[in-house]
């Protein structure tokens, strides 16, 4: 991989185009700090955080490295405007936006010389975003843990099918937890790949120790994605999703799914490690993670595999 | 893709590693005869033909090539028997297994000379199948048409998933429609693809030709996993499926989802256009394709596919 041919790398000043997934209760400071310090790009997940929090993970996330990272803002929320400044008066200059119509947001954000970053899960969000103007598209398919889309379009099929309908790089995003599916990435159209789920099990990570233990144990099909009439989340199999799926079988409606839901349940599950009663976010691919590592290892793994895949690849014969 | 490095290619005797998918009601004998014509391996969807259209089909792919094909055999069928005397009789010997359970089948099927594809969709699956001593599984991810996994893992994730887990070849299947999805296949570790999506609108295709033209109007989010009670299934939506939908709203139990199906509804839409009351079974990467072809084109066309995305990988550098 070369950094000088690979437009990601140039746009966000990174040496490997992996950029780590802005998990909120999971990428604070210190796991974007190891991951921009190897080389990718951190990325604070700021949808859980205060603003006086947020100002502490860039703070802490500089502390550790003086290469760029990024922050994750899901532009839905009330706090929206002050994250921004905040970013602003910090020096933070990559915005990943998510959630929210990026054709209300995008020319305010490049105008204040917001390099933007918008996360999308069909090829008509991908588009939208395109037309107001963001620098890159991260398309994210239906593995991937966390909040999802409502067409259920896999990586497999949207990351091509994003790839042809914008001119702006697209990084491919759900499934990847390898340098084989980094090259799959490749193969599909990407220029870069955004990796969630492995980094929850970095030792940087702030996910809960017992939160990580779950997902280092699960298996194919313990996540499912869930709660699809509210907004779709892919959650990993545990006492609340089982409720979940309990209310769904005594034909809940809408308003008793959002009531038992409540709020607060992602902090509940990943930071605090309510094995019971949380929400755990993790994509699929949680299938293949077998242990922890630093995040600077998983860089470096991730590379590595990457360059044997193509030699195998390349083996075959053209 | 050099044909003596490849293990599929030299197991099954075909040009390039393609298979294409044995769908019910599309692929008789001028699409499989067309498909192994061109290099890859056609493969007769059987599980819909009495003996003697099975004969007729065998007979008109033999009367097209003399290259290598298969027939797909879902083990469940009482027909199972017969189908497989008459394969013995007409000289066929590439048989690929779906449902049912290997470990039943395979032994017998080895000892008459059989060369044994099985495919799954599940690690536990393609596990089971290789120690029963079939020679390579397809693994078919959640993004693929019709029957499908309850875990929904998808191509992305379940291709290393199934590599890693089995020591025999690995086909991937689900939501590859093209030479770069096909890399990208290859880059999970895949060493061939199953292509099922694009060959039903083929020239050749049995498919009628009003199921062919809904099926390249598809946008995304227009086919959809359902029936998850019964055997899931992926279906493009149409009156069929809302009627299904509507009963789900209605609460509907298994068994009346099983009298709402019905027989012979996947007959009815995809062999005789009826598209308000058939089951219309294809992947969601029909949402990529736009126009029909002779197989013998798509083979083509998704060779030079591959080859080009190999080509810019390697501009990428390593």
């Amino acid at each position: 991989m070369n950094k000088e041919n690979n437009p990601i790398c140039k746009l966000l000043g990174i040496e490997y185009p992996i950029i780590q997934g802005g998990m909120a209760w999971v990428s604070g400071g210190g796991l974007v700090g190891a991951v921009s310090a190897a080389g990718g790009l951190g990325v604070i997940g700021s949808g859980s955080m205060t603003s006086e929090l947020l100002r502490h993970h860039i703070r802490k996330a500089r502390s550790i490295t003086d290469r760029p990272f990024a922050v994750n803002v899901p532009m839905m929320y009330h706090r929206t405007a002050e994250t921004i400044d905040i970013m602003e008066e910090e020096g933070v200059k990559i915005i990943i936006t998510s959630a929210g119509n990026p054709a209300t947001f995008t020319p305010e954000l490049k105008k204040r010389g917001f390099t933007v970053l918008h996360v999308v899960s069909s090829v008509r969000q991908a588009v939208k975003a395109a037309q107001s103007g963001v620098d890159a598209v991260i398309a994210e398919g239906f593995e991937a843990g966390g909040h999802n889309g409502k067409q259920e379009t896999t990586t497999m099929v949207l990351t091509p099918a994003v790839v042809a309908a914008v001119d702006i790089p697209v990084v491919a995003a759900g499934g990847i937890a390898s340098g084989g599916a980094m090259a799959a990435a490749i193969a599909l159209g990407a220029v870069a790949v955004q990796i969630g789920s492995l980094f929850i099990a970095a030792d940087e990570s702030s996910a809960h120790p017992a939160f990580v233990e779950e997902v280092l144990k699960a298996d194919e099909g313990d996540t499912m994605l869930t709660l699809k009439e509210l907004s779709p989340v892919r959650l990993l199999k545990n006492p609340f999703y089982e409720q979940v799926q309990e209310a769904y079988k005594n034909h809940a409606t809408v308003d008793e799914l959002k009531e038992l839901l409540g709020k607060g349940r992602a902090r509940e599950g990943m930071l605090c490690g309510n094995l019971d009663k949380g929400e755990l976010e993790v994509g699929q691919v949680c299938m293949m993670m077998k242990k922890r590592m630093p995040a600077s290892e998983i860089i470096k793994e991730v590379i590595e595999q990457y360059n044997s895949t193509l030699e195998r690849i390349k083996g075959m014969g053209i």
